[in-house]
Formats: C-alpha cells, structure tokens, sequence
C-alpha cells in the first residue's frame, strides 16, 4: 500500500488578512492505492482574521487532519467516517476554534456545535452548546450512526439534533469520555478571553456615556471583541464515491452562552448528497464564518445546489454574490463574513472539482 | 372600529383519527376595519393523532388564538407581533403540546422549541430545549426584535439562536418571567408521561428478551409511546401587506433531554417572506409533525418555494408528495408525519389563500 498525496487547489494559502475577504487556510489530498484513487479529502481551518505569525500552525493542522482521512480512506473506511476522522485532528489542534482551544463565551465556559452529513444516506447528526467534550463531532458522527439504526425501544424516533446537558448525558452514555472543561481552555483562549473581556468592559462604559449622548452602537472598531471565526471543515470522497462533510465550531468569541451557529444547523453548517436520480453530481459542503450570517442563508445547502450546474465554478461565484453577499436575508448587515470548501464528483468516477476560487468568490 | 371574522379555509376540521393522515385542527380569521381588510391569520394546533373527546377545547383554542390576533391587527400591530400573540394563547392551552401542559421527556421535565421569522425584515429568532419559559414564543420574538437593533457592544453580532440554560437566562435577563417548572405540567401532561414511562419499560423488556433472539426493534405497535405531535403553529399578514409565521412545541413525548425538533430549526419549522424582486407573492407557512422528518427535508422553506407557483394547490401537492412523503432524505423511515398551514397574499392585495387541503396533501 502506498499512500500518494497532491494538493487539488493549488498550495494551502496562508492564513489571510485582507479586509473584505475571508481566507481559508486549507488543505486537499487524493489518496491512492496500487494506482487506483480510494477517495479524496479537502479540509480547512477556518474563515476569519489569522495571525501570519501562526501560518505554520495551521498548515501544519490541515496536513496532519488530510493524512488521518488518507488513512481510513486506504483502509477502506466510509466517507462518514473518513470525515469524522479529518475533524478530530483539527478539533485536538490548539490553533482551531472547535475542540480543544475553542473561543471561551460571556461566562469563560467553552460551547461547541458540530455537525456531520452522510451523502449515501442523507443522514444527519449535530450537536450544539456541547460542553466537556473534547471532541464535539464524534456525537454528532454517533447520532448519525445511532439513527441509522432504526427506531428507539416502544417506537420512539432517535434524535439527530442535541444541545447542552441533554448532549452531554447522551455522548456519556454512548461511550465518549468526558473531557474536564478546564483542559479544553488553551493559554491562548484564555489570554484572548481576558483581552476581549477588558475590550468589552471598555466599550460597554463608552456606550453607556454614548447612549446618554444618544449615539448609541457607534463605538470606534478598536473595541471590538476579536473575531476568531476559525471554524474548521472537511469534505471527502471515498473509494465508492460516496461523499461526505462535517463542520466544527467553538462559535464567536464572547457569545451568550447557549448560542447556536450554523455548524450545528441543518443545511447551514455541512451539506452531503450522493448523486440521485435528479442529482447528477455527488455535492459535499463545509462552510465557515459567522454563523449568523450562515444560518440565514443556509449557505451549505445553496453552494450544494449550485454545485449540479455544468459550469460549477460560474454558479457558486453567482451564489456566493446573489444568496450570501447581497442576500436580500442580510441586507441590514454592515458586513458578512463566510466562506466554503466544496467538492463535487460526477456519477462514473471520482473526479473531483475542489473548490478552486474561495478567496476569490468572497 | 368594528371585527368582522370569517372562515378562511371552510369550519375548522375536527381533530382526525385516520391512519396515515395527519390532521390539523385549525382556524383561520380575516380582520376587517371599517370596511377595508387590516389582515389575516391562521392558526392551528398540531398534526398528530387527538382525541375526538377533545375536539370542542381543540376549536375554542384556535378561535381564542386568532380572536387575539384579529385584536392586534386592528390596533395596527405588525404581523411578527400579531403571530407571537396568537402563538402565546396556543401556548397557554394546557390541551395543546406547546408551553404549558408540553409533553414531558425522559427525564420527567419539559423541555420547549419555538421559532418566529418576519416576512418584512427576514429576521429569524428560535430558542430550543429551553425550561422554566411558559412562553417560549416570546423569548423567540424577543431575540428577532432584538437583532433588529444592530450589533451589541464591541461589536458582537446578536444570537438568533439560543438553546437550554444559556436561553433561559437571556429571556430572563431581557425580562420574561419565569415559570416554576411543576407549573407547566398538567394532570394530562404527567398522566401521559407515567402511562409512557410504563410502556416504555415494557418495550425495553421485551426488546432485551428479543435480542436474545435477535429480532430487537421488531416490537408491537401496542408498546409504543403515545404520539402527541400537536405542536403549535399560526400565519399572519397586516395591514401593510407584511407576512410573519411562527411554531411552537414541547416536542415529541418521551424525548431525549436535550433533542431539538423543527420547531427549532429556521427553514424548517415556520418560514415568512414579503413579496420581493423575486418573488411575486408574500408567504408564510408553520409545520407541524415529527421534528426530525421536518427537519430534514426543510418543509416549511420548501412549501414557501412551492407558493411562488402560478398554481400554488397543486405545487404544494407536490412538495408534500416529492419533497416530504417521497423524499430521498426520508427513504428509510417507514412512516412520515407532517403538515403545514401555508398563507400567500400577492403585491398588490391583501387576498390570501389558506392551505385548503392539507388534509389531502397528506
């Protein structure tokens, strides 16, 4: 067995800081064996403002998570689960936003949403405001799975979709260890925690003397909390064209506690679907930035449908202007910030189109 | 100023029995002032199998819905706020599966969902699994009125999704009154809930017996938990021409803590949109019916898409037979359960057409 990787976009970017766009350090890797491709795995690290101090890091992160999903795709894994797989790393990674190093919310507790989509199945599984556990997608892979298997004892129908104490009760008994809340906090969640909180304390004195002025809301840009949106993401293929994708999330800096972001909501966060009668092309999505932004949209599933075009890259730059950016759902926003890895393979052969123009569709 | 109501859609349908249907008892009202229409509303109080003995509180509850509505439209009141009342005396009923008298999950607690969207602004509030909130619509509607007002301090984007004790303290921080939680249930709600617990037990006794044998999940349809769906759900255009909808559910009985239905879930459990460049006709539309079937095929947004259609009666027919009974992302179920109560005005008049069939869509 011998495992050949190649990028499919191009090299991974480094992490970004142009205004008005949103980067994605990612990563993408075909896996073969004996000659023949067993699949193809794309992941990133999410959209947001990196720090180019930490290019390496996540370059690093989407390498390693690639390498994991090459793995299970040699050894004859599932797309479902190839995906899973590539999630965990980024998650364990400190540099992502989802798992371990997560953005800490108002009270300094970490909350993870994370979801994963079959496309042979069409299932589903997603977990949001999970705490004390490291790795929120192994639930939402396990809701999946546990729903495949039929109803629940006296005809109940399982869950695909658990939030808070509820999902932690469940992913216990279910087998996941539990991870004690203060080890998923990094020094570095937690240094931009006290800054962001200082910066919010700041700027809730200035609106306060503002709203007695009332120019309430108008407060300078340099108070603002941090936006570390590094939602992480994958998408993959595997040797029998089935699809896959996942998302993860630690969610924006500072929010209410109990606030859920598109990578826990259906069609939002990840979309999957193997080609159909009507669908020529198998479709997987991951999207990233603010979920907000996101949810309204329902920005996986548009991409996904963009995705059946013949020109695919003409159509998700038209759906990424029409239903993202002038989305008439987002037309009170100041600003929008999301980005997506998509892939798409068509019915006879596992021919995959990356995403080629992320950057450039923002 | 004088009300003038009438049936929109024929009597209301009593609450239905039939196998295979899933019946909506429901009302519809149009408010007139002076002559001229000030709007419309449509309520109703769930798909699933009731009681006939409970037709009659089944009907005073949807005409006290919609008698409160015809009130706030006559004041001028906005549809988003028109919907929230009517979903607050749904809510109230201790005969419907909404706030007060919900189903209650395994735990023996009540745990609600409930979501508003306004066809004007496209906002979207929904809270899930949330405690201790006798009106969960009101935290819904309290978190869409408050993103309207921009961003929050340092510049953090509002949450339109909150869930359990994070969503518990935001409604109460943001003044809605909490209620002990023995409060919501009724003698009916904690009756259903011992005689499901009981059956349940059963169930898993005579599932760990056939594993034995390995014929688990072949159970008799006898042990199954009582199906009580009657989620709630209205759709509202004012004076103006602007369209809101809104759903509310203690979800389905004997859930998992934590589990969130359609109800939840934007696209999926209530969808609103005014006429727009695109779309000639203003619609709204609120599901009812097994979460985790509504959740994944996006009915309430389907159905809206399908309103768009020249010949909306027969478009809807087939969104509920394409993209809901037939669904590809339902293959594997082996029953679905669902409705929807729909609403579309055109740009020029305030002339609505109600969901004339559902019952026959089903």
């Amino acid at each position: 067995m011998e495992a050949v990787g190649s990028l499919a976009s191009g090299d991974p970017q480094p992490p970004g800081t142009a205004e008005g766009t949103a980067p994605i350090d990612r990563s993408g890797k075909e896996a073969a064996s004996e000659g023949s491709s067993v699949g193809f795995v794309l992941v990133h690290a999410g959209a947001g403002y990196h720090s180019e101090s930490k290019a390496k890091e996540y370059k690093q992160v989407c390498k390693k998570a690639c390498q994991k999903a090459i793995e299970k795709l040699q050894a004859g894994a599932l797309a479902v689960d190839v995906v899973t797989a590539a999630l965990v790393e980024l998650e364990d990674s400190p540099f992502t936003n989802a798992g371990m190093g997560s953005n800490l919310n108002l009270s300094g507790d970490i909350e993870c949403d994370a979801s994963t989509m079959d496309g042979k199945s069409l299932n589903f599984g997603a977990v949001g405001a999970l705490r004390g556990i490291k790795n929120p997608i192994l639930v939402a892979n396990k809701l999946l799975s546990e729903a495949q298997k039929g109803k629940l004892s006296a005809g109940r129908i399982p869950p695909c979709f658990l939030v808070g104490k509820g999902a932690y009760k469940w992913a216990v008994d279910h087998g996941i260890v539990p991870c004690p809340p203060d080890v998923m906090a990094t020094k570095f969640s937690l240094s931009a925690f006290r800054k962001n909180r200082r910066k919010l304390e700041l700027a809730e004195k200035v609106e306060t003397e503002m709203i007695q002025t009332k120019k309430r809301r108008e407060v300078s840009e340099n108070t603002n909390v941090t936006a570390s949106l590094d939602t992480v993401g994958a998408v993959v293929v595997d040797h029998e064209g089935n699809v896959a994708a996942a998302v993860s999330s630690g969610g924006l800096a500072m929010k209410h506690p109990g606030r859920v972001g598109q990578a826990a909501v259906y069609g939002c966060g990840c979309w999957a679907e193997n080609t159909s009668g009507s669908n020529v092309y198998s479709t997987a999505v991951s999207t990233s930035g603010c979920g907000e932004h996101l949810i309204r949209t329902m920005l996986a599933r548009e991409c996904s449908v963009a995705l059946q075009s013949e020109d695919a890259h003409q159509a998700l730059l038209e759906t990424m202007q029409k239903k993202f950016v002038r989305s008439p759902f987002l037309a009170h926003e100041d600003s929008v910030l999301g980005g997506v890895i998509v892939l798409r393979c068509c019915r006879c052969s596992l021919e995959s189109e990356s995403s080629l123009n992320t950057r450039a569709l923002l």
